[in-house]
């Protein structure tokens, strides 16, 4: 069994990027250097996920926490990067009365076993403390630490998490931070300059938070009226009522809180990015699909995406079927679509379309030197038809034709065309186009 | 002439979308609903523009105002942004000396008029006023007020950049502001929370900000080498050196500073979506694609784009060829391909693609029954040709095709899937997919 792997990623320097695929479940996460080290954590921590906002910043009727990306609402995105890390057992997530139902769907829908749905309150600082609350009355045992998170950061990292828990067993409390992106100044109430702050001495406040629950409880127990009225800052309750400095912890960027309408395609990009960091290409016994395949890893060049070649899905191989988000089926001189099938059918057996959508393209070279039409062999109406099933289960067909040529200059742009095209699919994952073959 | 007009845009209160598409000059922006009201500043305006970031926070090895979005540096919308406001005489662009000459260039390929590249220092603050300096020594009037704002901020509209002008005439400076996102804190110098700052009394502060030359050049004439070196806030000096206390104006949210890796997704989406508000359907005399318009106007229905449908480009209806950004010629049993010839020699001479990609799709109606080999009766290789060559000038072709179907459930599919298709291309714009000719 032969494994050629060419690592196109240029790009590591990235700092927007989760690190690890975050938004994949641990044993899903695929090759091992991108798992992330393992952290041991031998107390009961639990999270508290304010989900209750109503959106007016996005402009967006619905409340962007339950905004869809690929087809899943962004609190999912959230709620599962906590539920693969291994030493969180439970999610309390805190919505509006009237989205209880919503919330319920959601977790049935794609299958998260660590969640709880509570109602929230009228205020976040309300909401959250009932979140807290319904920890204590839980089946599981009481945790030793509560993590408050956003539903709205969904690109939380385990690496980070684990630091933030370390913190708050230790000191009580302890909370992410980042560098100021503009000065802050302060006004006068006649709307003028009063003064600017000195930006080195400043941070901003951001999510997540951890707290001991005795902590964050008697915190929530002590405060008044007022602050559960107005106040925003769970760190600075803990400081006034408990007398408990928090631990501040510089997190990454990728701790952003998705507020405004173009936060929601950065979130939606972040996640086409980790999507389409690689793909498996299946090439069968034929030589000419082997060669193509290695054609097709030189053409992807510098186009950010990992390129596996496999003959095909057995013995080892088949962990492909779990790892990976991208398939590229190598047919030659075959119109029959059966190879095809049965991916799809080793696909579905995996249920690996719940949380992503798959994409499958079938690459087709066909011995015609002519590109007429009497050279499209393959069937378009067949293809269509397969695809129009395959999206219904969340996978995305594609089909690329492209004709066999000795006339080097044409070949070469042929492929270099199918690596462009490949790409393209990839990064979009457009439902409106699958069942399509196109032609390089 | 007939004129239909469809509006399918619901998502007016959306407000992080440019209320005017500010990303065009104001004499291409198009219908007059869409115009911002004229403004009368009687005195000269000048902008000054740093741009000599290095983009370590994107973390890519391109400044991020040097990064293309749809084939042209963000910074060029930037530009783009001063001047198309009539009342915007010069814009001085402070550019790092190694990027002196891409600056040059840039200005050239994108016909900027009112533009000057001069060398930055070696801070913030030494670059604008280098930028202020250059401004006095120019050839033209020296400007009454000045705006200073950043390369990394594109979508700034006309009617904000009035306010602020307006505002630092009269009271010598003025400067954009923003709510805070996050809760702002100060921290000790081991690292722990120390008081979090009461959020109502403070904002962000964003640009663009505005100046009397006097009060700026003064600032600058009599700040220490202190702040020239770690300073960063124009409104600060301001303030210390001529007792100038700037009025604050709350901007909206697309001010904003594309900052991370993820923000150029962000601006890319908000440039797509501008992009893809209409698109003008051309019909030429046949009742059949008359009919065959209309439902595509009907199926495009929720999708965020308003069709115009015409039946030619002569007249009054020329105007579209200066307006639009994307074009539906519509063919009825007639596989060649002389009508978009004629629509992409029309777009050549009217010079539109220059600074955004145009999309032109060809909806090729044949009237087989049958979806088969035999019923693509169009040539895939012509389409793919011109598509080439058309692409080479900044214009995106593709094709549709689909069949006449006497089976009304068949027929309305397919009307459905050309509205998905049509509705896909033009959002993506994808330069990979050009030439393909789809089957809907």
């Amino acid at each position: 069994m032969e494994v050629n792997h060419i690592n196109m990623q240029t790009d590591n320097g990235d700092p927007d990027r989760p690190a690890h695929p975050g938004i994949f479940p641990t044993h899903e996460a695929g090759k091992s250097d991108h798992q992330p080290a393992e952290c041991s954590v031998d107390f009961p921590v639990s999270v508290v996920l304010p989900a209750g906002g109503t959106g007016e910043r996005t402009g967006l009727q619905t409340p962007k926490q339950f905004c869809s990306f690929l087809g899943r609402p962004l609190i999912s995105y959230t709620i599962q990067a906590f539920e693969r890390v291994s030493w969180i057992q439970s999610v309390v997530v805190v919505v509006a009365k009237e989205n209880m139902d919503l919330m319920t769907d959601i977790a049935q829908r794609f299958q998260h076993r660590k969640v709880r749905a509570v109602p929230g309150g009228s205020t976040r600082h309300r909401s959250i403390c009932n979140g807290v609350l319904a920890l204590g009355e839980g089946e599981e045992e009481r945790p030793k630490v509560v993590i408050i998170h956003d539903a709205v950061r969904p690109f939380v990292e385990e690496d980070f998490l684990y630091k933030i828990t370390m913190a708050a067993k230790e000191q009580g409390a302890a909370g992410a931070i980042r560098p100021l992106v503009s000065t802050v100044i302060a006004t006068t109430s006649e709307g003028y300059l009063d003064h600017s702050l000195e930006r080195a001495k400043y941070r901003a406040s951001e999510m997540p938070q951890g707290f001991t629950y005795d902590v964050i409880y008697q915190a929530y127990q002590r405060c008044s009226e007022s602050d559960f009225e107005f106040g925003t800052e769970c760190l600075h309750l803990a400081l006034q009522y408990c007398g408990t400095n928090a631990k501040l912890i510089q997190g990454p960027p990728t701790l952003w809180k998705v507020t405004y309408k173009r936060d929601l395609a950065a979130a939606e990009s972040i996640i086409k990015d980790t999507l389409s960091r690689s793909a498996c290409v299946i090439t069968g016994e034929s030589a000419q699909a082997v060669t193509l395949a290695g054609a097709l890893q030189k053409a992807v060049g510098a186009l950010d995406t990992e390129l596996d070649v496999i003959p095909d899905l057995m013995g080892e191989n088949g962990r492909y079927l779990l790892t990976d988000w991208n398939f590229i089926q190598v047919s030659v001189n075959s119109p029959c679509l059966s190879e095809v099938e049965a991916l799809l059918t080793d696909l579905e057996a995996a249920n690996r379309a719940l949380l992503h959508p798959l994409v499958v393209i079938w690459v087709h070279l066909s011995g015609s030197d002519e590109l007429s039409v009497s050279g499209r062999v393959a069937e378009p109406a067949a293809i269509m038809d397969l695809a129009s099933a395959a999206k219904l289960r969340n996978i995305l067909l594609y089909g690329i034709q492209l004709h066999q040529s000795k006339d080097t200059e044409r070949w070469e742009k042929s492929m270099l065309r199918v690596a462009e095209i490949t790409s393209a699919l990839i990064r979009e994952r457009s439902p409106a186009l699958v069942g399509q073959l196109l032609q390089a």
